[in-house]
């Protein structure tokens, strides 16, 4: 049985006021949003959240991992539900749209089709994923780890932030601990619509990112060890300085980075040096470093680069190095039937779009392990993102809204 | 008049035995001294310094910075003061003979000519500076710096800790705030012992180095501020990635000191980056520089060469940088008399000798200002200091300590 393809249309002054209410909470005075996982902030966005959905006439139910699922039901409400969503939570200072996009257009899909008296055939549900971001509880995307089993529910329980705190006792103390089993069900699709968050659309006056997959990480702790010396009284070439070592190692990611195309990605983007202090030559550094191809083989050849040019460091300055891959993530291609109906709807709607890897990773990297699924990008200015001043317009918003809509629209129909 | 040159000789062991009784005070379980300034163990070290230096018959008085002068009366005691000594506080990990060697081979002049009932010509004091390592309240050097003339009163009592205590308030607690003023009277001659800090003296198997000066200095703070992006997402060449400048001046600085010659020196010893997240790309560095060379011209024109590369730095990435020199002071040439005794007094006793220029600065840079100074060197195992292995032996202390003796001999009998 196949539903006729309806003519629906989103209400996009109603989606632009959703994303600034939601962008109150939290809201920072330099106009970003600070709304860690779980925190008061957070709470208060799920319940404005959920208000609006039963508002809309969807049914809503939370899992063990606060993951919130509210479902419209579909015309056979036995078949694998249609999922769209994002998250909620965001970086310390990060802006209003990274994640509340995706959940806000979600919400828009469910009052787009509740305006209309649509039903689907399928059910519809839009979830809010716990913890994305990882920032106050790693790893990130945790509650999608744990909902396509790649991550033990004990574990994302027990996993503390600064303070000590457990993300089991934040769930239970702001009321999202659900009773739901997380994941272990069917579901038909998984669409999620988010902002690029680098500045390829923008810059190619595209107006929607067909996102094909995502590309290939992997994360390094390196700790160089040298000696202390005091700066003053110890020769140049007595030295085993760690931090002119690691300065070393940085200029080498960069360069094997822009030495592997295009694509390729290296970025050194924390850094401790002991003692700190200015007078001393460094004894000891730690370093990572988030390296990322699309091509999983091409990642490795970019990792055996680094690993040359940390022999050759070690040796130069007579330090030790304790190399960590702590994080390793290999290339994700989303479901070519999602991707071609993302496409298509985009066709469909008269907008510019191309296809595109996902530089970031996202809940649909676990999602699409248990699901088919596709993502849509839209264009982020300056290509800021995790960043108070990141934007992205309403005619943007809309249009990757539109095309969500679309895209699970046929998906349903087809 | 001119008294008669004696033959006396210090007690090595007694010297030890004081060295290692001193070093039990904020002793730390890696072997090393935590000893900062004005804190419950400066004063415990201070109490046994007076203690000792009383039962030497010496008198003592404390100045309104705290410092310690302990003095022996001359023959004819309203001569100008023969002035030793060094200082007892220490870095947060340091060692056992940064500063106290200096103080406790004043002691044991002190105690060799008591026990010999020898009197020199001019009194002699023992002199204890407050906060040397400014490890605690910055400037280094804080109470030679006033006692010199060079830094107000007023500025040091209101400097401030990192719990905003003011050394003022702490000189009060611990009992130390003396009545004398500070400075503003004749000094004969100073002399410092102090370990090299270095390994040059230690691999040429030299004993004794004859500070002929200090280098210059000049400390650096830079901020380079670029832009905070997504590591994944954020192409290569759209970035603005203050770390990766930084980690090119870093390296640009150990190329300038490697091109100025053996004396230069040049250490980026603090860094600290913002956000300092894996996966962001930096958006701001802080970076302190530290470069010497014991001529003041040469150190300009590394200077020079700074700010050249951190032009190229700034365009190839789009950085904005705030470059300041926050301390400067001009190379130091200790006194050609008291130099020469000091040369003297290690060639009567036999040992091998070097001229060297300090790569560290001393409160002797401030004395020099107000008295004929010069100072003695003694190795530094591995050239370690700041540094909870630091270590000089028994007998490398002992014999800096006698041509300490022989110098003021000297110096009072010519």
């Amino acid at each position: 049985m196949s539903a006729l393809r309806p003519n629906l249309a989103i209400d996009a002054g109603r989606l632009w006021q959703s994303l600034m209410e939601m962008a109150e909470i939290g809201a920072t005075p330099s106009g970003g949003v600070c709304r860690l996982a779980l925190t008061d902030a957070d709470k208060a966005a799920r319940d404005r959240f959920i208000a609006w959905c039963q508002e809309a006439g969807a049914a809503v139910r939370v899992d063990q991992m606060g993951n919130i699922f509210a479902r419209r039901a579909g015309l056979d409400d036995t078949l694998p539900p249609i999922l769209t969503g994002s998250h909620l939570d965001t970086v310390p200072t990060g802006g209003k749209f990274d994640g509340a996009l995706g959940v806000m257009a979600g919400l828009e899909v469910l009052r787009t089709m509740e305006a209309a008296g649509y039903r689907t055939r399928a059910p519809v549900e839009v979830v809010v994923w716990t913890n994305e971001e990882g920032s106050r509880f790693a790893p990130v995307m945790i509650s999608s780890g744990v909902f396509a089993g790649a991550i033990p529910i004990e574990t994302a329980m027990a996993s503390t932030d600064r303070d000590g705190v457990t993300l089991g006792e934040e769930l239970r103390r702001i009321g999202y601990a659900g009773e739901d089993l997380v994941g272990g069900r069917a579901i038909g699709a998984y669409f999620e619509l988010h902002i690029e968050q680098g500045p390829i659309l923008e810059r190619e006056k595209t107006a929607i990112g067909v996102v094909t997959g995502v590309q290939a990480l992997s994360w390094f702790e390196l700790r160089l060890t040298g000696q202390e010396a005091h700066a003053g009284t110890t020769p140049m070439e007595a030295r085993h300085d760690a931090l002119l070592g690691a300065a070393e190692i940085i200029t080498a990611a960069n360069r094997i980075a822009r030495e592997a195309g295009q694509a390729a990605r290296a970025t050194a983007g924390y850094i401790e040096a002991k003692p700190n202090g200015r007078n001393v030559v460094t004894g000891e550094v730690m370093l990572c470093l988030d390296f990322r191809h699309p091509g999983d083989a091409a990642l490795i050849s970019m990792e055996r680069a680094l690993e040359s040019d940390i022999e050759a460091v070690k040796s130069r300055h007579g330090l030790t190095c304790d190399l960590k891959r702590v994080t390793h993530a290999p290339s994700v291609r989303f479901d070519e039937r999602c991707v071609s109906l993302v496409r298509s709807a985009a066709a469909g709607l008269g907008l510019v779009a191309r296809d595109m890897v996902s530089g970031a990773a996202h809940d649909a990297v676990y999602t699409a392990r248990v699901a088919p699924a596709a993502m849509i990008f839209v264009p982020s200015k300056d290509g800021l993102s995790h960043n108070e001043q990141e934007w992205t317009g309403l005619q943007d918003c809309a249009d990757g809204c539109a095309v969500l809509l679309n895209a699970i629209l046929s998906f349903d129909s087809s």
